[in-house]
Protein backbone atom coordinates (compact mmCIF):
# COMPACT_ATOMS: atom_id res chain seq x y z
CA UNK A 1 0.00 0.00 0.00
CA UNK A 2 1.93 3.28 -1.29
CA UNK A 3 2.28 6.21 0.50
CA UNK A 4 3.36 9.69 -0.30
CA UNK A 5 6.51 11.76 0.44
CA UNK A 6 4.87 14.71 2.69
CA UNK A 7 7.61 16.63 0.13
CA UNK A 8 5.36 15.80 -3.09
CA UNK A 9 1.94 16.07 -1.05
CA UNK A 10 -0.36 19.76 -1.79
CA UNK A 11 -1.77 21.66 0.60
CA UNK A 12 -5.41 21.37 -0.97
CA UNK A 13 -5.32 17.64 -1.20
CA UNK A 14 -4.72 17.66 2.75
CA UNK A 15 -7.47 20.24 3.36
CA UNK A 16 -9.79 17.95 0.89
CA UNK A 17 -9.01 15.22 2.52
CA UNK A 18 -9.86 16.52 6.24
CA UNK A 19 -13.56 18.69 4.58
CA UNK A 20 -15.40 14.91 5.31
CA UNK A 21 -17.01 14.99 8.39
CA UNK A 22 -16.34 11.48 8.85
CA UNK A 23 -12.60 11.70 7.93
CA UNK A 24 -11.65 14.98 9.94
CA UNK A 25 -13.41 12.74 12.63
CA UNK A 26 -11.17 9.73 12.72
CA UNK A 27 -7.90 11.98 12.43
CA UNK A 28 -9.33 13.38 15.26
CA UNK A 29 -9.60 9.73 16.81
CA UNK A 30 -6.08 9.17 16.31
CA UNK A 31 -4.82 12.01 17.05
CA UNK A 32 -6.32 12.27 20.52
CA UNK A 33 -5.84 8.28 21.01
CA UNK A 34 -3.07 7.06 19.11
CA UNK A 35 -3.05 4.08 16.33
CA UNK A 36 -6.33 2.35 15.59
CA UNK A 37 -6.79 -0.99 14.16
CA UNK A 38 -9.52 -0.29 11.00
CA UNK A 39 -12.18 -1.93 12.47
CA UNK A 40 -11.51 0.68 15.55
CA UNK A 41 -11.74 3.22 13.04
CA UNK A 42 -14.80 2.37 11.57
CA UNK A 43 -16.14 3.48 14.91
CA UNK A 44 -16.86 6.87 13.96
CA UNK A 45 -18.83 6.21 11.54
CA UNK A 46 -20.39 2.67 12.03
CA UNK A 47 -23.42 3.28 9.69
CA UNK A 48 -21.07 3.59 6.46
CA UNK A 49 -20.66 0.70 4.16
CA UNK A 50 -17.25 -0.56 4.22
CA UNK A 51 -16.49 0.29 0.57
CA UNK A 52 -17.00 3.85 1.99
CA UNK A 53 -15.14 3.58 4.75
CA UNK A 54 -12.11 2.16 2.63
CA UNK A 55 -12.53 5.06 0.62
CA UNK A 56 -11.85 7.63 3.40
CA UNK A 57 -8.74 5.52 4.22
CA UNK A 58 -7.68 5.79 0.95
CA UNK A 59 -7.76 9.31 0.63
CA UNK A 60 -6.51 9.99 4.07
CA UNK A 61 -3.64 7.91 3.14
CA UNK A 62 -3.13 9.28 -0.20
CA UNK A 63 -3.19 12.99 0.91
CA UNK A 64 -0.31 11.82 3.70
CA UNK A 65 -2.41 12.36 6.47
CA UNK A 66 -2.16 8.85 7.61
CA UNK A 67 -0.35 5.42 7.57
CA UNK A 68 -1.99 1.93 6.89
CA UNK A 69 0.39 -0.78 7.58
CA UNK A 70 0.35 -3.94 8.79
CA UNK A 71 0.02 -5.10 12.57
CA UNK A 72 -0.08 -8.73 13.65
CA UNK A 73 -3.33 -9.68 12.24
CA UNK A 74 -4.79 -6.54 11.78
CA UNK A 75 -3.94 -3.35 9.93
CA UNK A 76 -2.90 -0.29 11.82
CA UNK A 77 -3.75 3.44 11.06
CA UNK A 78 -1.60 5.85 12.58
CA UNK A 79 -1.69 10.17 11.74
CA UNK A 80 1.89 11.24 10.09
CA UNK A 81 1.72 13.86 12.63
CA UNK A 82 5.54 14.78 12.76
CA UNK A 83 5.73 14.94 9.21
CA UNK A 84 2.57 17.10 8.41
CA UNK A 85 3.48 19.51 11.54
CA UNK A 86 6.86 19.70 9.41
CA UNK A 87 5.18 20.10 6.16
CA UNK A 88 2.22 22.34 6.90
CA UNK A 89 2.94 24.27 10.32
CA UNK A 90 0.20 24.70 12.29
CA UNK A 91 -2.67 22.76 10.25
CA UNK A 92 -3.11 19.90 11.97
CA UNK A 93 -3.64 22.09 15.13
CA UNK A 94 -5.96 24.49 13.91
CA UNK A 95 -8.51 21.60 12.88
CA UNK A 96 -7.99 18.96 15.89
CA UNK B 1 -26.34 38.12 -1.44
CA UNK B 2 -26.55 36.37 1.80
CA UNK B 3 -23.53 35.92 3.83
CA UNK B 4 -23.69 33.32 7.03
CA UNK B 5 -23.27 34.06 10.36
CA UNK B 6 -19.58 32.36 10.72
CA UNK B 7 -21.21 30.23 14.28
CA UNK B 8 -23.23 28.85 11.76
CA UNK B 9 -20.34 27.93 9.38
CA UNK B 10 -18.79 24.12 9.65
CA UNK B 11 -15.18 24.01 9.60
CA UNK B 12 -15.25 20.87 6.95
CA UNK B 13 -16.85 23.68 4.78
CA UNK B 14 -14.27 26.21 5.27
CA UNK B 15 -11.86 23.49 4.55
CA UNK B 16 -13.78 22.01 1.51
CA UNK B 17 -13.72 26.13 0.22
CA UNK B 18 -9.81 26.25 0.64
CA UNK B 19 -9.47 22.57 -1.40
CA UNK B 20 -9.38 23.85 -4.66
CA UNK B 21 -6.24 25.72 -6.44
CA UNK B 22 -7.98 28.33 -7.68
CA UNK B 23 -10.11 29.11 -4.64
CA UNK B 24 -6.95 29.26 -2.09
CA UNK B 25 -4.88 31.38 -4.49
CA UNK B 26 -8.16 33.78 -4.29
CA UNK B 27 -8.24 33.81 -0.67
CA UNK B 28 -4.45 34.46 -0.60
CA UNK B 29 -4.35 37.15 -2.97
CA UNK B 30 -6.86 39.15 -1.03
CA UNK B 31 -5.06 37.92 1.86
CA UNK B 32 -1.85 39.83 1.05
CA UNK B 33 -3.14 42.87 -1.47
CA UNK B 34 -6.51 43.47 0.69
CA UNK B 35 -10.04 43.79 -0.82
CA UNK B 36 -10.51 43.38 -4.61
CA UNK B 37 -12.90 43.97 -7.29
CA UNK B 38 -14.66 40.77 -8.90
CA UNK B 39 -12.68 41.42 -12.42
CA UNK B 40 -9.23 41.59 -9.82
CA UNK B 41 -9.66 38.26 -8.16
CA UNK B 42 -10.40 36.57 -11.87
CA UNK B 43 -6.87 37.36 -12.51
CA UNK B 44 -5.62 34.62 -10.41
CA UNK B 45 -7.34 31.95 -12.99
CA UNK B 46 -8.37 34.26 -15.67
CA UNK B 47 -8.92 30.76 -17.97
CA UNK B 48 -11.85 29.92 -16.02
CA UNK B 49 -14.67 30.83 -17.30
CA UNK B 50 -16.70 33.32 -15.85
CA UNK B 51 -19.58 30.75 -14.27
CA UNK B 52 -16.77 28.30 -12.76
CA UNK B 53 -15.16 31.99 -11.62
CA UNK B 54 -18.77 33.12 -10.26
CA UNK B 55 -18.94 29.34 -8.57
CA UNK B 56 -15.30 29.96 -7.11
CA UNK B 57 -16.59 33.21 -5.59
CA UNK B 58 -19.99 31.59 -4.37
CA UNK B 59 -18.59 28.61 -2.42
CA UNK B 60 -16.17 30.90 -0.63
CA UNK B 61 -19.24 33.45 0.51
CA UNK B 62 -21.27 30.41 1.36
CA UNK B 63 -18.35 29.59 3.74
CA UNK B 64 -17.65 32.88 4.74
CA UNK B 65 -14.68 33.32 4.44
CA UNK B 66 -15.50 36.41 1.99
CA UNK B 67 -17.62 39.43 1.82
CA UNK B 68 -18.95 40.07 -1.61
CA UNK B 69 -20.78 43.85 -1.51
CA UNK B 70 -21.47 46.70 -3.68
CA UNK B 71 -18.46 49.15 -4.03
CA UNK B 72 -19.57 51.83 -6.53
CA UNK B 73 -20.69 50.65 -9.78
CA UNK B 74 -18.18 47.59 -8.67
CA UNK B 75 -18.60 44.49 -6.44
CA UNK B 76 -15.63 44.64 -3.86
CA UNK B 77 -14.42 40.99 -2.88
CA UNK B 78 -12.88 41.28 0.95
CA UNK B 79 -11.89 38.42 3.52
CA UNK B 80 -13.22 38.29 6.74
CA UNK B 81 -10.26 37.68 8.54
CA UNK B 82 -10.97 38.75 12.19
CA UNK B 83 -14.34 36.43 11.98
CA UNK B 84 -12.45 33.73 10.83
CA UNK B 85 -9.52 33.83 13.44
CA UNK B 86 -11.76 34.25 15.61
CA UNK B 87 -13.92 31.08 14.72
CA UNK B 88 -10.96 28.75 13.31
CA UNK B 89 -7.80 30.21 15.70
CA UNK B 90 -4.23 29.19 13.73
CA UNK B 91 -6.86 28.50 10.25
CA UNK B 92 -6.08 30.90 7.59
CA UNK B 93 -2.31 31.61 9.20
CA UNK B 94 -1.47 27.83 8.41
CA UNK B 95 -2.64 27.73 5.28
CA UNK B 96 -1.60 31.40 3.57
Amino acid sequence: MPHPDLGDVELTAVLFALSDPARLELVRLIAAEGPQTVAQCHTVDPDSPKSTFSHHLKTLREAGLISNVPHGRERQISLRRDELDARFPGLLDSVL
